[in-house]
């Protein structure tokens, strides 16, 4: 559905204005703008790709007639050395797209790529990946479109769209009963309420005040366990904070709901695909 | 400088709304709007710093009379475990902007901590550390300021301030003589040629032509050290491709001018950092 | 904390552009912008006040040195003939920002004070009055905000901070049951899953479905009772379509949880209100 | 015209962006993208029909490959229960767009159909009903658009491409004569000059003073058949303030050549309009 | 009243970004922000000052805290090697401002000073010099305003506050007099109607229809002297096209009310003015 | 390559919003929108032609089944009296569109033709004709197109292209050596560095300290041959400052590298280009 999001074009134009600013000074120089060209898309290491939709709309954007031949989805794993499409059309449009339909690509790919990891790790129960706030400044939305390629699930969007209770909330007024009250008292009734607890006192302060989602910040999987059996199903757990492709089996295993790792989105790496032109 | 900038103002807001949305449901809620609050912006890991003026500019959006105290300035080193600054002000707005504060200054110390760390192994040469154009859409220019926070120089910003001829242009007329010829007749004198070559015939040819710089691509260290004597100090010779922190060392006594790393920008991880609310 | 919200200015701008255009001709025909002026803000007839923060904005957006004194908050009862706020600053920008800081004013006031009227009508029990998406193209956020001065509550804001499977998504996949399942499947653990439903089998199905909040469109008070029953506190009932003033202290009476009116924010009328420069 | 305003698609697109945020997370989770659909428009009770392109453009901008078929045009009226159009296309954009284009629709066509009554109450003879600058802010284009559709007539747009000299203004200067003759001396010649005055003393001074048009503010029938002999066919007279249905005919019978009514747009109730998908 | 506008800082801000793109290297290279300057502005020629406001704002748009003292108004002749202003503030702010305050200011005061010499050959009489449509795209309200500084008066600022009946539109239609009805009939009663005209005969027909304006279309002195006889005062008359320097007079002379001018905006020069750094 | 420019419509868009407004009082009030016309663009004076493809977008985006046939392309000399295109499509849409066309093309076409006698004037050497940032604020890149489409070369479009070290950066740091080697230490290795001098000393002191260009500011023929031989080839000398078509040749023959003119695009008078729709 990416494709028809309102949002889509103005990242993309955005992205397309930093890089071309003025124009291509090397591309306008040098290539006859009738030629025309082909070139293929190819994986360079093995990953799940993501970001299609957003590759093919960065040349159409500089020419129309620029056509897509693709042997892969987004959410698709890719062998390494894979083509994944083939282009063909202006080659000087092709060149000036080239740098910024690639930078979307292999940041998106790496997220899934990333997210898949995480996923494959946690094993095949029902604990799901999610990812967090902590998403690149104006890139939000790809980042968690990414993630959902790689097989995680969305956290919020952002603060108007999901409660999540933190220490400062219910420090500034006093306990979490009154935190959850004040929210439920105040909030769409279209949303869920989540807290945020370090401890198992927490876990149980949460339940008796209705929480729909505990976050459990930081604990160890004995005290997830713990939770987990506190909650007894009535509300769903969470758990975040220092949770890494070694440590999130162990996690997935004390039962969890939820699991969300920061750094599929803040630290995930590019992954190598090349765009070659035919000769 | 960076205070000044015309741009900085609308990557802020950018970020502000992303996040923000129709308000954050659980401050509202919650945290009465005239209570004050004080907060810590500490180091979690020893990290180069970047992004400073970026993060105040994201809480004094939201509220003009939040107030700063740093000990520490863009580009310097930090210690794991040291306060960067104090901030007081609206608590409500403190705990609002808190998220996207932090994912500016995030992932620009990343960047210049994993700069930092090149430059470092690069040796005390001559050899100077560029970044690419591989940044995260619409955030170059706070990529590119973070290389500079961590000791590297920028290569171009875009393809309109810089003229970077490729394999592709050099097909497309036949010869890197021709390309050159092309780019002096067409681009504004202002602007240096650089011709990308992958060997040292290339290196002879686009000395021949003229070229200003020639950017070396994947090519061995004994290679290189050919290339930078042909140059003979006529030219100015970069190398990019495949250098990572283990091999930067060795590219970097060949002599070679500059060495480009994609990495800087587009796999540098978040380094963590932390915002606590002072009880 | 309407008033540091990035997008009130955006709003507020947008008005003063779409009326001022290149400028007020007669004002600045006539006023010498030395002139300073004093101004009475004044209720015509009895109302709930909302958009005192805009009304604010409007001014200072075109003269930062006008300055307010008001003897009303947003939310609060105004009599007929009480006099609301004073300005003071340059008449000619009081005469250039009157009308657009009006044309808010009675528009968010209208809503607020229709809203409190369905609130009174609805009684003193548990029940809450609610917005629809039924809003004025551009201004969903200060309508929202007009509801909640007036004592509603907010349903969502828009398709992309809650769920609610309509008739058409019902049939799309041809259950209730297969609609939850893949809403449950798919949306973000922090939004609860509401169901339109027409009649007693399609509460039915809903509870059986897992829905968080089921929507009873156009059904009877006996239906609505009956339905209530079903739910037996499980699930949050909503009741919509068809209320106005002279049956919703019916529908609230069945018990029903939440009742949503369209009408609070799409034919609200404008309520009275006059600027007048003091002589 | 409407169609091919540039500023068409600025309003269509930022009320998609207030609605669809970063998704419809129902319809993304629910309905199969490749579903086509039909739906049918249907009044669900007499109107004057107004915002046809609006609505089209709606679903246009989502899915370009949404087709109608439409069986009334803008400015005529719709007698209940009778079908508007039918659309086909993609069934998830039509669910998607449904809200935004119908709150377009049915706020447009209240002012419509609430125009022709004022109209028709008004009678037959000259008197042209005017609209006001008390439109929703944002949509004063599309409010006075509806007017027109209506049978109505539109006063300025704004600030600056029409004069209306008020209390304020006159006081300012001292008198209605100062007051023209600094309009005339000031103001483009493609411009008329409009006093607004509260009695006759009024009308004569700006008469005298060379007015174009005199708006009676709040002046009983028998004052405004006197201001119209005053007049006597050598200036334009309009008729303001606290018209209604009950007593525009009154008015209208004074031979007076405007009515304007801020009712039109301000207080306008939405009609109702259904859009139904066809199972 | 420039200085209010609205639309002020978005010109503004629009010349800063496309003059400043990232950022001014040679200063950020070179000097010290911390250092302060002084400059003074200076007309190198005879001149009419527009464009105050505007030059201001450059430099306060960078900089809050440059302040100015300033020895001339726009609107005053300015005579060669006088100062206009003196600035102090952020040396580096000044040195990145400059040209753009500068391209602002020449230009207007371009406009502003052939305007005043159109206006000063036209004599003493009442004929009033115009502008017209011809101005710099997305300059328009800045080059109108110079107009107006230079002693001139605005035409129609576009297509939407002035109705001009044009040979194409009377072809449309097959007369005057159709033309002239419809525009009756639908525009605004707050704009009068103009009609273009090529001949005498073109303007009786135009006073028989009724237009409140006459514009007449390249024709000659005599021709004019009948076209105002024929008015006799009951309609407005302008003349344009092939009007310059050297027959201004000749045409003032013919006692017609007004005289548009193209060249005053799309062929001014710039004037001369230096902003010297204080050493 | 401008029809392919991310920015092309933005512009177009901005000035068809400027002159549009909310619609075409005139052709909407009289011409019908189903009727369709031919037009012929002609050129009324010899010129270059600049600015076509902006011509037809301004067209275009009005109605885009407006057709073009032209017969002349951007950088071609039209002699006096010559078709350049004809139109047909919607006449109601090329009478709207045409006055904003034309302002584009009148402007650029001026600025190409003054740019071509500069170029004619000073002869068939290797000396380069420049424009500079002496633009109209928000139309740089159309003037620097014209300015290449007359025969022109662009100097730098703006601050950060470009390395220009003017004589306040010289006096903030105390000499040229010192400038040179900051703008060197910070600059990107991709930008020439050129120093602005005004005596022999000067250029002296640049050739020592390295300078790649140096611009002779106000210098006479006899100095700027003395420059020339200093440089020897191995810096670019540019000329600039009271260059005219008088003095450009002698200017030229001095051998010097490149001459800027800044009157090219600050004081370039529109040329005559009519619209006429075929009866």
């Amino acid at each position: 559905m990416i494709e028809n999001q309102i949002w889509l074009d103005k990242i993309v134009r955005m992205a397309l204005e930093e890089d071309l600013g003025a124009g291509d000074l090397t591309s306008d120089a040098i290539v006859d703008p009738q030629i025309r060209g082909r070139a293929v898309l190819e994986a360079r290491e093995q990953m799940v790709l993501a970001g299609l939709p957003v590759f093919k709309r960065v040349f159409r954007l500089l020419s129309s007639g620029i056509e897509f031949e693709c042997y892969f989805a987004d959410g698709r794993p890719v062998p390494a050395g894979e083509k994944i499409c083939t282009l063909s059309g202006s080659l000087s449009a092709i060149l000036k797209a080239e740098r910024t339909a690639l930078n979307f690509m292999q940041r998106m790919s790496g997220i899934a790529t990333l997210t898949r990891e995480y996923v494959d790790k946690a094993g095949s129960g029902k604990t799901r990946i999610l990812d967090t706030r902590k998403t690149a400044p104006g890139l939000r939305l790809l980042d968690k479109y990414a993630v959902r390629m790689g097989g995680g699930f969305n956290h919020r969007l952002g603060l108007s769209d999901g409660i999540l209770i933190k220490d400062n909330h219910i420090a500034a007024v006093g306990s979490i009963d009154r935190a959850v009250a004040l929210a439920r008292e105040n909030a769409p009734h279209t949303i869920k309420i989540e807290v945020e607890v370090e401890n198992l006192t927490g876990v149980e302060e949460a339940i008796t005040a209705g929480a729909d989602v505990i976050l459990l910040d930081n604990m160890t999987p004995d005290e997830i366990i713990k939770a987990v059996d506190l909650a007894d199903g009535r509300v769903t757990i969470e758990a975040s904070g220092g949770i890494n492709l070694d440590n999130i089996r162990e996690i997935a295993q004390t039962g969890v709901d939820l699991i969300s790792v920061g750094a599929l989105t803040h630290s995930a790496r590019a992954v190598d695909i090349s765009l070659e032109v035919i000769p």
